[in-house]
């Protein structure tokens, strides 16, 4: 199978890296307008093919499918482009910058009957993989929340904010792992050196008083990467900063005893043992880049498939809705 | 001089034992409904005087000032007999359980000239001061943001939802390191146990894109104290559970260049040493209480006064107002 | 049970006050040289006696027990005084500074028929319970190696060296965990400020390969409490400095494949999950006074006993002779 | 300049790498015994050339230098060979496996005017360089003691025992910073799995009561790798596990201060600010390179010369020594 990868920016050498280590990829072919990319590509990598025109890899029957791993802008209508040149397409989170452009290209894809993938990194490590089946067992009991704190110095984009750059990743997890219909959306946001938001603060409301609340800042001097989540049973805590250990799980809860009186509750904390589940070290983009390739051959959806790009990009225009009226609650449908 | 402490519960006990340390503190005399509590007190503080009812305290001519350590719900009610009967007052934070009545407790006190004040502990503890002097020097230049994180598993409250009860600290702590004017709060919360909110997010808003957050939790696994405050200069970080260093100042940041053209600006970040200032180790409730008294004696306003107090209940009440308003931003005058 | 106990310094008081709360202790007199010392201890726990002279203790018969609380220097003679007038003992670790004193302290003890404790309180911690259960239970395998670090900045004691004043903690856990026969000592050491070692090594030494070691340090900038035990089945670490969670049992480990060839070993990494067990919370210093106290009502041996004191001496008298022999290997008979 | 490397086992590539992105060096022949490890490296690093005999390489009169990144047993032998077919020789760490060898390879060096080197590549560090620069300056006093820990989980060696195999890192890293001539070697070993020590701890003795302490362990569940320096003004913390701030400088200490009675002494602690240098982020192993390359041009003599890596031999030889006679302390002449 021959794969075009448009976009050799911070992230798509390391798409390219993946696919060429993939034993069904046989070949890859790289675009980028910008030649020196390609030159250092090459040179890194010496059996890819390089191109500056993507239309180039469009046109070429060889080639199967296309990872887009443009800036954001550019998604929908590259990856419009590719589907309608009969191509499988796998885009770079966020899908696109809209809710009608995503929807777009699902309905392309699937006329089409292609494979379209969103690149949700995350959801493919072992971390979150573990977590996840982990509330599948039941073990976490009801999820009661999902608090999520990604913060750091740095990497400014500079055409989408904080939230269009960082809460991807952990809306993408939180839906895989929460896995329920959000029903509102609020965003509050700071500017401090451009027109576009540096930190924010992101809650997605549900049904039964579940909330999810995601703290993402380019303008923290330190390191943050934690997930908490709340259950009924357990709860569990999601470093990633940790190098060992990211995953931990408290048998730790509340537990409220109705005494007699009805105005009394008496709430007893349950402590129990914390473990640490082992974790599956492949790297996740491998793993990612070979869900795509399978997909393709054997017909199946991906894990993060179209319709899981659509959910994150739905909470983000929702974001945006919310930042734009001031902090206002925006529901969704 | 002698003072009285109304309510022996978790909180009581240690306010009288540093009152009893303070050298200008004759005696104590103690009241709570509960004789065991005076019991257990007078066991492990034997020259206090314990009574069981309020009103012998107040009647007592001796008695100068007295300490309101009770349910929330009775501060308001307490504080306002003992100044009535000419006492100076310390009241347990939050200062009562609105604002007009804590406005109402301040009127009184300036009419009757008493010291009316209100335990903030944390304004008291050296990393705060040493925060304060930071940011006063102008090393963190201007204030970005403010960040708060305290959560944690247990000790839920039967009369005040988690927001009045951990969040006096960090508003106070906030109030006194921003010392701005809020122009706005938002609060979101869920309950999962009883009618009171287990959880909270508040957003509290000022001008030129000043923005503090504080996530208050009772349902935590892990117990996180931590504080983040984004400066243009320079950055800082309180955490609370370190056994030392509590405070780091980093020398980290972001300064734009703009470029020639004016759609382009490029963000550089600075990275420097980090340092953690030598912190004064006192107790800061006995640092607290020593204002009371010094506050008593010379006539003076103590650093956390009834204005103070005021200012943490009237976000309280916004976030009450915002929580019981489907979220709604609202707006302080 | 009124029990006497002999010096008021850092440690007496804890002593006094767990005593006091033990149900079976009627009274308690202490005693003190320093009469501020005497003062300030009758303050907080008024219900105490107090003397200036042991002596009076000693006369008195209604005092059943003694608890030596003074410089290690004066451990052997005041117990030798205690235990002829009759009284069963309990001393503060180091039981005595020599093997010889410490034998004849259990000669003593055992011909009156007399309790002999020595405070080892460490081995009443929840933690170390905990950890020998684990052991007891088979989980880690046979134990490989006992490596303890307990380094911070401070206390410098002007009688006696850093081995002699921290390593008594670990070597107590060292014996009550691995329950083994040391063969030898060897210790190295420095000294920096004055005629005694403010640093030492201090290697222990069994059959079949198993060897302790112990880094004790009064001039490290940082606080490490922390063993790491070595298992041919799991490994446990021990980390006192960790506000929750400070036991972690690893299932990690190694396994020798042996191949064809006899040169060859093929050695392969067991990585499983880590668990934190629940530790029980008691306040290890009140479960040793209340092992000395039920051992003199029962007539039961205490887990603490002279003989565990003994040994606990005899690592260190060895490290003495180690230290002047320059590093020598010293054999335990 | 075109320079040949021998051995690509686990380190091997990352030199090629480094040597290829050198800009003095035009071109790199690699060899290796195994020709699946030449064809993986090719695939990578597509501009090598490769031969599987070592011969080719020395014979070529077009390459200037060879680096040697063998196992340790054959370093003296290929080394040798490579000196006297007139090339310049980088050697892997340890240099040699005995004290002789080494000497006489520096001989040779000496003697053909070559430049002689050892990859100590934490010398390269920007943490070690920072260390060095800080004791240089006087800012840590006289240093007190180098304690290091450098444990983990695996990479048991087959053909050497721990010491030889961790310790050349600590051992490298004290001897350029404490820049001492160390005065006797001690070491204490166990054996568990084979007959080569899988953990072992190591005292290299000074003048003036300076000593060194290295732990290092293949059996530890948790890893481990920190130094502490302490100073008679400050102390060092260097924890290479830290994501950031791997360096801290304390301003903490002690001071004696001789009070009337000469059997008395009042220590007194200082304890003031802490700070965490900012760190160069160049890849250690590229200026190790580097300076490897330009020692050749400018004919100077590069900073972990033979010299320096004689030294860790001596110390590494002295261990062996130690541990064959049951832990002897062994003077370095």
């Amino acid at each position: 199978m021959k794969i075009g990868v448009i976009g050799l920016g911070y992230w798509g050498p390391n798409i390219v890296r993946n696919l060429i280590s993939n034993k069904n990829v046989a070949k890859v072919v790289c675009c980028d307008s910008n030649p020196k990319r390609l030159e250092s590509t090459k040179l890194r990598l010496p059996t890819v093919e390089t191109v500056t025109d993507h239309k180039a890899i469009l046109k070429d029957p060889s080639v199967v499918a296309v990872a887009v791993v443009t800036p954001v802008s550019s998604h929908y209508r590259l990856a419009k482009e590719a589907l309608e040149a009969g191509k499988h397409v796998l885009i770079e989170k966020p899908m696109t910058d809209s809710v009608k452009t995503s929807e777009e290209l699902i309905e392309i894809a699937e006329r089409k009957k292609l494979t379209l993938m969103v690149d949700h990194t995350f959801v493919y490590t072992g971390a979150v993989k573990k977590i996840r089946e982990i509330v599948d067992k039941g073990e976490v009991g009801d999820i009661l929340y999902f608090d999520s704190v990604r913060v750091n110095l740095g990497l400014f984009q500079h055409d989408i904010n904080v939230l269009w750059d960082l809460a991807p990743h952990d809306i993408s997890i939180m839906d895989y792992v929460v896995g329920k219909e959000p029903e509102f959306v609020l965003a509050i946001g700071a500017k401090h050196y451009n027109d576009m938001e540096d930190m924010a603060y992101l809650t997605v409301g549900f049904r039964d008083n579940l909330v999810a609340h995601f703290h993402v800042n380019w303008l923290s001097p330190v390191k943050v990467r934690r997930i908490l989540i709340g259950g009924s049973k357990k709860m569990v805590v999601f470093d990633d900063m940790e190098p060992s250990e990211k995953v931990k799980v408290y048998d730790k809860g509340v537990e409220i005893n109705e005494e007699e009186s009805v105005y009394q509750t008496l709430v007893q904390y349950r402590t129990g043992d914390m473990y640490a589940p082992q974790i599956e070290q492949t790297e996740a983009l491998s793993l990612m880049c070979g869900d795509f390739v399978s997909s393709i051959i054997e017909g199946k959806k991906p894990l993060t498939d179209g319709c899981a790009g659509l959910k994150v990009v739905k909470i983000l225009e929702a974001s945006q809705r919310s930042l734009l009226n001031h902090n206002a609650v925006i529901k969704l449908k």
